[in-house]
């Protein structure tokens, strides 16, 4: 346990901890604590674990690449590793032309509306400068990706430094107003996109997360919902921007999920997965459309005017090579696709528990919603954080948890076997009960 | 060299380039392509390398650390490597209190942007939400640093997005306006902060490079300048944020750069520099007043709503760890002020170039500012890009260069011998001979 500490945690109310568990070293699933407790990773250490921990074929891709080239800029130059991803990247993702490296998902997301809005400016198209979004999205915590992930109570407090967006409403099957079924309420929603479109030519750009909503509560898309919003894109001139960072690689159970929406984007951005969840990275891909418009003159000013100083890190890139490699090698896809099946197994046995109201399961990822009385749908609304709660009731049943307001997220390192996912569900049910009275 | 590729370069007009050298390792001062070629480091691999490349200390670290813990969440956990590089940045950082992580500048600063705003907000100050800057600096490319670093050559495509800042003017004292002296001109610059700060009681804070403007031109301030900005800052309470990512850990010959402009901020902001080069990681120190604002209940909803994934990876922050240890083991900054010396024996030698109208120099940094005639200082402006120019003029005599604007910039890895540094300025000097019939 870290007491004395230098460190302001993310995302985090720093006065309701008093120390954090200090992680030392690490193995498969299991996290484990300077007091040498072992913890099962549930949240595949904020969603972005593919393969466990230490796993050798990508600590070994690290040391080697290390060896012979641990940075060079890809301001003037290239390097192998980035160029050998940007080349897997593009094979793996149909309809799109060109690979722009960035360090984190909000950076991959801020150069994707920098592409899109200058893509209009490239091509003579002034006038359209207006982002729409879902509500609800999340894209980061950037002021660019704040703007278009906009949720007045995470971001509100600078709603003055947002640019304005326009959002529309996304069916949540577990919470649809009244007057409504799931079926009318997906038409409704999909018509005000189609309203909106039709009503203005100043929208440059629909932007999207692809396949579900992760942050903004696991709202996973009615099968239809992103094909339809891409053919309205393609019907009115938009662009679609879809954010695949936390649903691609096989989150949801496709390696690029826009392909099993049937919705190719005109951008799209990656991150989290890409180096089996080792080091940071992420990238925002485009088709040629987007980016033969940034071609010109030098001194057309055409170009586009981002850069970071570790885009393309050779290191960060021979691992994310390495992981792609192994995803081949083993199947991934389809072994994500079979052993996801057990999440169904304790559908029934989950909405037994008192204070669950809903699941929501795709792939590798489920969310489990609490609520005061099943009825009301209300959610738990304790003193402490539920986050607080559950992490400590989740500690003494040695899984690690990370909730997301009242919905217990479980999104584990997706090469995760049938044998450990069974704990981890039954591990994740004696929490819950066991947090019953703290939580009503 | 690479022809085909998929790669969108950084800031690049792709059309200018039909293929980039392949960097394939790396060793000391030198990157080594796919041909066999030997390009001296003279941007340290963008502005951010320390000891050279391959330095084995930084690749055993991680290589070390990779084998233990690749990478565990700071939500809800810390690990050892992160609470220990925080603090050691604490240590060297006087007056701050907590360190926030990241995993680029850009996102650092948006962190930095974040808790200035908010601040102001949490103790109940809610109309304090303007930002003031100086001209030409630059704070990164996402959308809340390009607010603050708004160049409108960069960045007017986005200007319908950005939220306003109030400027000031910034004393350059090679484009000293008509009818002012240099400390007149300071003086006038500063009278323009006070002026702004005594009529604008909405301003929450003053964002500025700490040391030099680097982006913006290799603009150093002159002695007393930014003491004086952050004494304004207390007097009309506003607080102060520096950026550091280019200019900290000696970059300027100092660990700290505001130490030396003895000027005390409220959140600083580290990058670049600080893995040694190696991978990407920059972190954002806040002192006890702005830390405490963000205290209180969770359901006060006043604790910072920013996180990123791989926030405080234990790879990226063991290398800082030992790249910290090398500085002191080894002196690093004494070594700096004195190789720095070196620098200061070329200032004739350069000036005298037929194309050079202007050199400006602070430690580590160099900026070499080409003119078409030294009389009018206009800048040279040929019809293909002065970097394009230059790369190639530069890799003709073994350099790697990339240029800013018509600016050469010398920003070698830091840790540079006198005689390398030696081989470096003769090189550039004749790279820039050599380029004259390109560029007039």
């Amino acid at each position: 346990m870290k007491k004395k500490s230098f460190v302001w945690h993310p995302n985090t109310q720093m006065k309701e901890w008093d120390s954090f568990n200090e992680i030392v070293k690490s193995k498969g699933m299991y996290l484990i604590d300077s007091d040498g407790n072992n913890y099962f990773d549930a949240v595949g250490s904020m969603w972005c674990n593919v393969w466990g921990h230490s796993k050798p074929e990508l600590t070994n891709a690290i040391s080697r690449q290390c060896k012979k080239l641990q940075h060079s800029s890809m301001f003037n130059l290239t390097n192998e590793p980035a160029e050998r991803l940007a080349k897997s990247l593009i094979k793996i993702s149909p309809g799109m032309h060109k690979v722009f490296y960035s360090d984190n998902g909000s950076s991959a997301m801020e150069i994707a509306i920098k592409m899109a809005l200058q893509y209009w400016n490239n091509i003579g198209e002034t006038k359209k400068t207006k982002i729409a979004t879902l509500e609800n999205g999340y894209h980061g915590d950037t002021f660019g990706a704040m703007a278009v992930g906009y949720v007045p109570e995470f971001f509100g407090k600078f709603k003055k430094q947002l640019f304005p967006t326009i959002q529309i409403p996304v069916p949540n099957k577990y919470r649809i107003p009244k007057g409504y079924d799931y079926l009318d309420y997906q038409n409704y929603c999909l018509d005000k996109v189609e309203k909106k479109f039709s009503n203005d030519d100043k929208i440059a750009s629909f932007v999207m997360e692809s396949g579900a909503q992760v942050a903004g509560g696991v709202i996973i898309f009615p099968k239809g919902f992103q094909t339809k919003i891409s053919k309205l894109c393609k019907k009115y001139n938009i662009l679609l921007v879809l954010d695949e960072i936390a649903t691609g690689f096989g989150r949801l159970g496709s390696m690029v999920q826009y392909t099993e929406q049937k919705s190719i984007p005109d951008i799209v951005s990656f991150g989290k997965m890409l180096t089996g969840g080792y080091l940071t990275m992420a990238a925002t891909l485009a088709n040629k459309k987007i980016y033969d418009s940034f071609l010109g003159q030098f001194n057309d000013w055409k170009h586009l005017f981002h850069g970071h100083t570790y885009t393309g890190n050779p290191i960060s890139a021979a691992v994310a090579n390495e992981n792609l490699k192994l995803y081949k090698k083993n199947n991934l896809i389809k072994k994500i696709q079979k052993t996801s099946k057990i999440f169904e197994e304790y559908y029934d046995k989950i909405l037994e528990i008192k204070t669950v109201g809903d699941i929501r399961h795709k792939g590798m990822l489920m969310g489990i919603e609490l609520v005061k009385d099943k009825k009301n749908k209300t959610p738990i609304n304790p003193k402490k954080s539920i986050n607080k709660i559950f992490f400590e009731e989740g500690r003494k049943h040695g899984i690690y948890l990370r909730t997301l307001g009242n919905i217990i997220m479980l999104v584990p390192p997706l090469a995760i076997s049938e044998e450990e996912l069974d704990f981890l569900l039954n591990r994740t049910m004696d929490t819950i009960k066991s947090a019953e009275n703290k939580t009503t």
